[in-house]
Order: C-alpha cells, then sequence, then structure tokens
C-alpha cells in the first residue's frame, strides 16, 4: 500500500474519533489492521489518536511491520507478555479517557482481560463497524485491483472450462483451478474453492469432494447451465442489478431478486450479495436486514441462485461497480459449463 | 468423523456441564463445532444439553449437514433472520437456566445481542476452552492421521529440495510446494506457506514473495543450515524435547529451551512450540503462560529458532506425541536446504 493512501485513511479515523468523542481507537481485526496501517500479518494491533499511530507486534513480526507500516510507530512487545498485555500498558502510558476499541472483533475474553489492566477512569467504547464502513466505498485504484482479480477468475475459468471432461473428480477441477490461479498471478484463492457435480450442486458452499464426474452431469463452479432455471435466475439478476444506483439501499435490491423468484421452489435462502474488497464478504450486505444506501464506489457482488437438494443447483455471480451512471459490471461474461 | 467418536465427544461433554452446573453449552467456533459434531462448514452453531444435541444452520449448509452431523438434530434458520436470533429463539424454546458460551470465541457484539434476546432468568456463563481442554488429547487415530500429514509434508519437502535452484522466486518454491502436497493426497496446506530467502529469513512468519534465491542464500522452508547456530538452535530442541514426558508443565519445556539459547542474540521471541490438531495452533502452548500439564496422548510442536535481522534465521520444527515412554517424533528426519 502506498503511504499516502494510509495518511489519509487514518485521517479518516481522526475524523470519525472527533465525531464519536473518543480519544483513541485501538484496532484489533486483521484485514482493518492492514487496511489502515499495511500490515499484512495476522497478528498486529493499531492504537490511532488524535496524534499518534502506533503499530503493537512481537518478535515474529517486527521487521515485517517496520517494512508494511512505515507511517506506523513499532510498540514492541517482550517475549514473555502477550499482545493484549502490551496494549493494556501501551494505554497506560498515552493516558487516553475514551477509548474506542472493534466490538465486532474483541472477543468476550479479551474484552475483559484489557478492561480489568485498565485503571477505572478509562472506558472502553464499542465502535463496530468504524473501519468497515470506511472501506465500504473504494478508490479508484482499489476498484482496478478488484477488476483485475475477476479478470484472473475469467481467463482461469474459461481454460478450466476445456478440460472438465467425465471421470475427472471435483477435487482434481478444484486443484486445476488454483494452479491455473496462481498461473495468471493470483496469490491464490480467497476461499477454498466450490466445485460440486450433479446433485451437490444443491450444496451453496460445499467443499471439493471425491466424487467423478458423469456425462450430463451439471457443474456448479459458480455458474451453470439448464435453461429454464438459469432463465428465472438470470431474470433475479438484471432486475435487481438495474436498482444498484447510489441512494438505493441495500435490502431492496434483496427485495428485488426475491420477489422475481417468489415463484419457484427452493430459491436463495441466503441475502443476494455483499460488498467485496479486503474481505471475501464486507459492508454492506444485500439483505432484508441492512438499509444501508448505496453510494457511488461500492463494489459488490450480486448472486441469486436456486439450489434443488437432489438435483442441483444454478448461481449466477457478479461483482458490480456502484457508480453516478448506474451499476458497472466489473466480471467478464459468465460461463456455463456442461459435461458430456 | 465416525458417529461413535461424535458421541463419545458429547458424553465427555456432558460430563464437564454436570461439573460445572450447566444446562446447556453453546458452542460457536467453527474448530469445536466441527470437533464435536463432524460439520466441518464455517457457520454453524451447536446447542448441547444433558438430552439434546442440536445443529443450528441456515439453508446454504442443511445439506451438508445432514450428511456430516448425523448424530445432531438440525434445526433451521429462515431466510431473513440470522443464526443468533435463530439461537436466541431456540434457547426459549428449551429453557435452560444456566448456559455455557465459548467466551474466547464470541466477540462482545454477538454476546450483547444473544443476553438482550434472552429473559433475565438466563445466566450466560463463559466457558473458555471446554472443548478445547478435551481436544488437547488425541485419540490414536487423530495421531494416526497427523502422522500421515507429517509423512505428506516430509515427501513434499524431499522432492521440493531438488527443485531449489537459483533464478526460483520465493513464491515458486511455495507453489511447488502446495502443488506436491496437493499431489500427495493433502486438501492443501493448513496455512500460507512460509519461503523466505536470505536475509528474509529473519522473518518468522514471512509470506512468500518475488525475491529470487541467489548463489549461497540459506533458504527458510522452517528447516535450514548454517553450521553453529543450527547447532545451538537443534541443541535447545533436543534438551527440551526430552522433558516433554507426562507430568512436566508446558512453561518447564518452553523455558528449558530458552535457558539453552541464553547466550545467543536473537534468539527466538515466540514460545517454544504447540498443541496441533484441528487447528495449527492449539493447546496446550509451550510458553511462560501456559502451566498445563504434558499428558500421554498431547500432540506438541518443538520449533525453537534463532532469527538475525540482516541475516537470516534457522528454525527447527518437529511434532511430537507425548506418551508414558517419553516423546516420540511424529515428523521424519528435518531438512536442510542449501542454494548453491
Amino acid at each position: 500500500m502506498r503511504a499516502e493512501e494510509s495518511t489519509r485513511r487514518v485521517a479518516a479515523v481522526r475524523r470519525r474519533l472527533t465525531d464519536l468523542e473518543l480519544d483513541a481507537l485501538v484496532v484489533t481485526a486483521p484485514e482493518n489492521t492492514r487496511y489502515l496501517s499495511g500490515f499484512s500479518g495476522t497478528l498486529g494491533y493499531l492504537v490511532i489518536s488524535g496524534e499518534g499511530a502506533e503499530i503493537l507486534g512481537d518478535s515474529r513480526y517486527w521487521l515485517q511491520m517496520e517494512a508494511e507500516a512505515p507511517g506506523f510507530t513499532l510498540v514492541r512487545s517482550v517475549a514473555s507478555s502477550g499482545l493484549l498485555a502490551l496494549l493494556a500498558d501501551h494505554l497506560k502510558r498515552l493516558g487516553p479517557r475514551r477509548v474506542g476499541f472493534e466490538s465486532q472483533h474483541l472477543t468476550v475474553d479479551q474484552h475483559r482481560r484489557l478492561g480489568g489492566s485498565l485503571t477505572a477512569d478509562v472506558a472502553l467504547v464499542p465502535t463496530a463497524g468504524l473501519v468497515e464502513e470506511l472501506r465500504m466505498l473504494k478508490t479508484p485504484h482499489e476498484v482496478e485491483l478488484l477488476r483485475q482479480v475477476a479478470g484472473i477468475a475469467s481467463r482461469a475459468f474459461d481454460r478450466v472450462r476445456s478440460a472438465i471432461r467425465p471421470g475427472l473428480r471435483e477435487r482434481d477441477i478444484a486443484f486445476l483451478l488454483e494452479q491455473t490461479f496462481r498461473e495468471l498471478g493470483a496469490d491464490g484463492p480467497a476461499f477454498d474453492t466450490i466445485v460440486a457435480a450433479g446433485e451437490r450442486g444443491a450444496l451453496p458452499h460445499g467443499r471439493a469432494g471425491d466424487r467423478e464426474l458423469a456425462r450430463g452431469d451439471m457443474v456448479v463452479v459458480d455458474f451453470l447451465e439448464q435453461t429454464r432455471v438459469i432463465d428465472a435466475v438470470r431474470q433475479a439478476q438484471t432486475e435487481s442489478m438495474a436498482l444498484m444506483r447510489p441512494g438505493v439501499t441495500a435490502d431492496a435490491v434483496d427485495r428485488r431478486a426475491h420477489d422475481v423468484l417468489a415463484g419457484e421452489a427452493h430459491a436463495f435462502g441466503h441475502g443476494l450479495g455483499h460488498g467485496i474488497g479486503l474481505m471475501v464478504h464486507e459492508r454492506p450486505f444485500l439483505s432484508p436486514s441492512d438499509q444501508t444506501p448505496l453510494q457511488a464506489g461500492m463494489v459488490i457482488t450480486n448472486e441469486p441462485g436456486i439450489y434443488r437438494p437432489g438435483w442441483g443447483g444454478v448461481r449466477l455471480e457478479e461483482m458490480v461497480l456502484v457508480t453516478e451512471a448506474g451499476p458497472q459490471v466489473l466480471t467478464p461474461a459468465s460461463h456455463e459449463v456442461r459435461v458430456g
């Protein structure tokens, strides 16, 4: 990450601190730590106050923190004390009174231990979603990275599609896909690859297994064939995607897709889509419980599906950039695969 | 997982419930859900009471739960409510008074939402580590699985070692390793593969990057060469491993390794090792803060190291089964690699 980008993000956090009358924010969620500082390791805490920006880590990560998070002052933990104890000590030295913490990430145990180490005049204030809110809006550079990733995924599917044939196991296809991702320049898949053949296509989050493909099997590699069902799913996607404009709320987009499929048995029981960025699933969520108004700069998936137990499944998935001019699909054309 | 194994584990939980005077335990940590029920997906809660054993999930996981967790009764969440709301409803129907929850996993937000949905006469009791404690002791079958994994890793290193040469990038080696893991039958690596060449060997948790190997570089693929330093690290490992017997406490084993390396600059700042099983890091931890007495049936890593900024690093890692007869190394002989 470029240093000026980190500086801009930390400044945005400081404005939120002022709004919330907080003296400091403690950041513990790894993806938020990475977003603000650039540090990509799994264990490091940030403390951001009006003037200061520190990153706390143990010796395994010091060199990486210095290299990746130059905008942050490194606070080193000594061998025998845990990172939470270091955080408490550091806060005692800083002396803030109102300290925000990530209540969507800190566990009940961690919260109790941290609170127990601080004096009674320090208030730990839950600030769930503060950094996640900043992450919803993507910069043009971030959109470009997501577009590149979508392009790699698409080219990988194209290559693998031509290799699919009866006798291959689901896990062979998963491996082939992952191999191709790497060859095309990705670090690797962001989650366990989903390949589910035949009636296992009814498992939306199935793991690739040993089932061999049989002639005529539909293969869910997130996209599939079977005409009428596909048409219905596509209709739900088209109509709901048209709503992905600034000002429309997330739940309204989700509702439209469910309305289109109201007559279908086994229409998707999950939300229609989700923000995507540092995490595969991040805010906003196209679901009944999220009333976030969409804004230009958000990147959100649109992935309606129908999953019939004993038959199989169809899901169509696109990644969409919300712009002032309307939805812009970042994923190249979708793919359909038939074995036989 | 075999059904009788799940039954045995649930019975062990029930005995702990009796000890702790709890009416029910809510299990939310994915690895604990998997350990008890067999369900391998990422989102599913368990409720275990004196008589009942239920698994709660949304529609994405119903088929998988039925297939993988036959010993549990499936409680289905409806489309629009979250899993936490379903859990609260389910608990209201069951009517327990004292409900254990996993305070090492449940976030502050989740705890507050769950508590807010229950009536005032229900007590949520933190039970951090209840299931983790059961997981510390491995059955002979589990030990056999870990031994197989160690064997695959070893054969993969052997194959990849012969392919290492100047000009290869760290990430090429990482990819080659992962590819070989797959070919040998593993689902994939349990964590991002660590390959760090030359002075980047001083990053204990470095990620594989674009650095090319130069003639004479030491390559950390967890094990390396450089005679005197290796000898010191090996001495720390040998002496501390001899202590890995029933009754010796975890911190004493860690202390011995640090004592052996007391004269070395940049000896490891992390704990000496950790339990391994469903998670790469699980209890017990060979560290100053863990006084767990070792027991026969525990599988624990022993991985001392020396990491010198600007020079490189050495770590020797073994996986050890604690037996009544003493430590038994599950990993085949360790490897040393020199480029050039």
